[in-house]
């Protein structure tokens, strides 16, 4: 019978690690640096000769393992290959699962997208506990997203599901986002896409703002936002306009229960759904208007949690 | 060992049924009036008598059956709860699973909606035969769509999953949609919508155009497309560029292998993908952008095929 399991989460400077019981308890949690050099090609017997190491010094064997988890920042498809991940040197597709099979004889090992398994970990021990069908929604530097349908995480043919950030919102856009295209999600919702809105706003208007005195960031926006600052109050409309449209969006699609929302732009906290819900409840499907938002609860270990659950399988 | 398997597909006014080997062969295909009358008390029944009279007519047994699947027009979650279907008289939630196997003993019984349902027909024997992670678009007097993921439906929370229809596509929109909001994409995109959007180009515009002689509907359209009307060609772009933009969001949230593309504006056949392909190259996400189109190819019979295809279970 099978009592631990390893969550792994690749980022590009560090490698998250963590040891759960088969309940999601947590046994320990470590980080090893991310060896991008020689085109990535240490990360993976790091991470093994890490795992290897862990069990030795709780005295456990390899036996106990249900298995290890890997979640890596780039497409990995339903039968766990990797089709790139240029932040960690990987340029050529390959099998993320036979490779640390054979690094970790007689383990399970199955991966995932970064983003996609973050949702994974939300659901299982975070902010959408409890759910079957749940949007993670990442709002950092960029916007990234997770989908879980019945429990099962939406890989996409090529391991692009969930790309939500860049879903085409704005046919009136002049500055390219990251991907080449013009008019995506994070160009509006992503931290960055706030302090470009706050911007726009103080070019075109010459209101007073707590804004013009110092940095503009998500954080100061949001926090003038709070003291009642009306320019950044209509930069947070902008915002949630923009959100709330998008999110609408794939309600209608995917028709979740909970949309959890979390990166560095959820600390603002509840009041985000402030902004974002009346463009939602004007734009969204009526058979979806009751999907709730919940935040993001595990911060940085969603990850490893959702990576050990991809091994644990579906919803119960 | 199952042999056979029986397929349902319940619409307003007829019930078509299939019975089929459990390799998608046709044994039998026959029609039924639904009788919507007094609830629509009648219909499930009817069905089961229906079932069970072209049993004793093959001199089958109800052994030799692995089940019946049936799909309704109105949102069914996972477990078979039918949650309404007002063109079938059903304005309260119940389970159609449990109802038919009371009138059905023994019988394995499966529900899904109407479209998701299609869209599982195919995935089975039609446009997306040999793909796990499709979409099928319905473009009639509505849009309809079907998701499949990883070979299973993506019916959603609620039931209301693939309602690709209402994904909001115009901030511009001054005539109300059937669901009550504004500017969703079945008002750009069905048969309706492109009446809809030949009406304003008409009215805008004193060019010549075949469209002024006669009937206006999405078949004058683009029979007036083939014949080089230049009018007709602007209503053409507008509709893929509508439907363009609608499609590459759908893409960079369940990145599906194929669009399988259906009903009955889709008769005027591959020269749609021309008109939908610009604006979906030019603003899907790079992970999702090789996506193909392709024509449905099932017709009316999608929904008895995709019924049975539910008791057959996932891709295989």
């Amino acid at each position: 019978m099978s009592k631990y399991v390893v969550g792994v989460d690749v980022g590009g400077t560090t490698v998250k690690l963590g040891m759960f019981t088969v309940d999601g308890e947590v046994i320990s949690k470590w980080e090893i640096p991310t060896r991008t050099e020689d085109d990535g090609s240490h990360i993976l017997p790091d991470i093994a000769d890490s795992i290897k190491r862990e069990i030795v010094a709780h005295n456990f064997n390899a036996e106990d393992f249900a298995g290890v988890g890997i979640g890596v920042p780039g497409p990995v498809d339903d039968k766990g290959v990797v089709h790139k991940a240029v932040n960690l040197g990987w340029q050529n597709e390959f099998s993320i699962v036979e490779t640390m099979k054979k690094l970790l004889p007689g383990m399970t090992v199955r991966g995932g997208n970064d983003a996609n398994v973050a949702a994974l970990g939300e659901m299982w021990k975070g902010g959408g506990q409890g759910c079957e069908n749940l949007v993670a929604v990442t709002l950092g530097t960029g916007v990234g997203g997770g989908i879980i349908v019945g429990g099962r995480l939406l890989n996409g043919s090529t391991g692009a599901g969930g790309e939500i950030g860049h879903i085409h919102i704005e046919d009136n856009e002049t500055e390219a986002c990251g991907c080449g295209n013009y008019g995506c999600l994070e160009e509006y919702a992503s931290a960055t896409g706030i302090v470009r809105l706050a911007r726009r706003e103080l070019e075109a208007s010459s209101d007073p703002s707590s804004l013009r005195d110092g940095e503009v960031s998500a954080k100061t926006v949001f926090d003038a936002v709070k003291a009642g600052d009306t320019l950044a109050i209509r930069v947070a409309e902008a915002f949630g306009e923009y959100l709330g449209k998008g999110l609408a969006i794939i309600a209608g699609v995917v028709n979740p229960e909970v949309f959890v929302i979390g990166g560095g732009v959820s600390k603002a906290g509840e009041i985000l759904f402030d902004y974002i819900r009346p463009a939602f409840e004007r734009t969204v499907f009526h058979g979806s208007r009751d999907t709730r938002f919940a935040l993001a609860t595990l911060g940085n270990d969603a990850g490893i949690y959702g990576a050990a659950k991809l091994i644990l399988g579906n919803a119960d």
